[in-house]
C-alpha cells in the first residue's frame, strides 16, 4: 500500500488525526520538501509528532528513482510525505497514477493547501480563476505565462493566486517583493496595460499560520514592504463584491 | 479570542493537531452543519475527539444570531467549527469580518477542504477555473450561472469544479446525477452547445474518506449511475495534458 499523505502548511500541528493513525500501522515514512515546505517546524519536531523515523528524499531521488518507491510499496505499507496537500504537484499526481498502474493500493489523505488558505484573505474562493506560478527570472527563462493568466482573469473578473518559486535546495523562496517586480517587468515588455505600480494587490504571508500576514495596496507601496519570513503569495484581485472589500479593509494591514 | 476552525471533509479523524489545541484552550465551542457536512462521523465521535461538548447552532442562529457568538468573543475564548476549511462560506468571513471590527482576535485554522481535495483526481489545480455551484431547480429559481461558469472555462481550456446544493437541514445533499440533469437541462434552455450527453464529465463521492469514490466518462453513461452516498461534485473538465488522461484513466472508475 501506498499512503500518500499532507502535511499542511506551516507547522507540525497541521497534520490530521488520520495521518497520525496511518504513520502508525505503516512500515517506513518517506518525505519530500522540494516542491513545498513548512517554515513553521523541523524535521526533528515532525518526526516526534509521527512517533517514526522520517526518510527525506530529494529531487532526483523522488524524480528518477520513483520507482524504487513503487517497488517498495508492492509488499510493505509506505508512507509518502509532503507540505501541503499531497496531490498538487505534478510528481505525486505521477507516483499515484504509477503505483496505480502496477495494481498497488493508494490511499490519500487530504490536508490543508494554499489552494483553500486562502480562504482566510475572506476573498471568495469560487471567484479565483486559472492559478499561476511566478518563477525566479533566468537569463533564457523568464516564462510570461503569469501575465495571460492574469489578463484572462481580469477580463472575467476573477481573483489570480500567484504562486511564488520555490527552490528548497538552494533555500531560496521568492518573495512577494520579487513576485511582484516579475509580474512589474512582464508589464515592462508586454506593454498591454495589464499590471501597474497602481494596480491593487494582496500578499499572504506564512497560510497556516496562526497569525499570517495578510497585506493590501498598490503594488508601487506593496513592492518595498517588509512582509517578514517566507512563504509568501500574491493575488491579484479581480472584480470586488463589498463583502470581499469589507474583507479587504479589516482583516488586512493596508499599506 | 474567536477560533475558526474546520473540522475537513468526511470524519472526525480529519481535524489537524491544531484544531485540537485550541478546542483544549477554548471556553466554549459552536459549529454550524448547514452550509456544509461530515458524512462519515457523528455529532458524539466529533465531541469525543475534541474532548468538549459542542453547541450545534442552525441557519437562523448562525445568520441573524451572529451578535450573540461575537459579543461572547469579546471576554472569552470561543471557537467556532464548519467542515472544510473555515473560510469558504461567505458567513464564515462575515463572521470573522465583524468580529474583527469590534477588536476581537480572530484566529483561523485551515483544514482540508473540497478545492483542494479534488486533487485526488489527478486533474491538475492550476488549471480549474472559476468555480460554480448547482442549485435544486425551484419552479421560480432555477440559475443559468454554472453553464456560463462552464462555458468561459472551456473557452480558456480550464476545468470546472461544480459543487452541488446542501440543504442539510432539511437532509438533501443533491447527487451528481441531479447535478449533471441540471446542466443538460439548462442547455436544453440556451442551446449554446457547451455541453450534452456526450461531453465528458468526473464525478467525486465521499472526498475526504479513505476510499472516494472517482468516476469518469460521458454525461449520459453517468447519469444514470449510483455513485453511493453523498457527498457528490461534478468537474466538467478542460483541456486535458497527457499526465491527466493518464491520472483519469488510472485513478478514475471509467464508466
Amino acid at each position: 500500500m501506498l499512503v500518500m499523505a499532507g502535511l499542511g502548511l506551516y507547522d507540525e500541528r497541521d497534520v490530521t488525526l488520520k495521518t497520525l493513525d496511518f504513520a502508525k500501522k505503516v512500515d517506513k515514512i518517506y518525505a519530500e520538501f522540494y516542491t513545498a515546505i513548512l517554515t513553521g517546524t523541523s524535521m526533528e519536531k515532525i518526526e516526534n509528532t509521527l512517533q517514526k523515523p522520517i526518510t527525506v528524499l530529494d529531487r532526483e531521488k523522488v524524480e528518477y528513482e520513483t520507482n524504487k518507491l513503487i517497488e517498495e510499496a508492492v509488499d510493505k505499507d509506505i508512507m509518502f510525505l509532503t507540505a501541503g496537500d499531497p496531490m498538487v504537484a505534478t510528481t505525486h499526481v505521477d507516483i499515484a497514477v504509477e503505483a496505480r498502474k502496477k495494481g498497488i493500493e493508494v490511499v490519500i489523505i487530504n490536508a490543508p493547501s494554499i489552494y483553500s488558505a486562502i480562504g482566510i484573505t475572506g476573498l471568495q474562493l469560487y471567484k479565483f480563476g486559472k492559478t499561476t506560478s511566478v518563477v525566479f527570472p533566468e537569463p533564457n527563462y523568464f516564462p510570461e505565462t503569469p501575465y495571460d493568466v492574469i489578463k484572462d482573469n481580469l477580463k472575467l473578473g476573477y481573483h489570480t493566486l500567484c504562486l511564488l518559486d520555490i527552490q528548497a535546495d538552494k533555500e531560496r523562496f521568492m518573495t512577494a517583493n520579487e513576485g511582484l517586480d516579475a509580474l512589474l517587468k512582464i508589464e515592462e515588455k508586454r506593454n498591454e496595460n495589464v499590471i501597474s505600480g497602481e494596480t491593487y494587490a494582496a500578499v499572504v504571508a506564512r497560510a497556516g499560520s496562526i497569525k499570517p500576514g495578510l497585506y493590501y495596496g498598490k503594488i508601487k507601496d506593496l513592492i518595498n514592504y517588509d512582509f517578514g519570513t517566507p512563504l509568501h503569495c500574491v493575488i491579484i484581485p479581480g472584480k470586488l463584491h463589498f463583502m470581499e472589500e469589507d474583507a479587504l479593509k479589516y482583516l488586512f494591514e493596508n499599506i
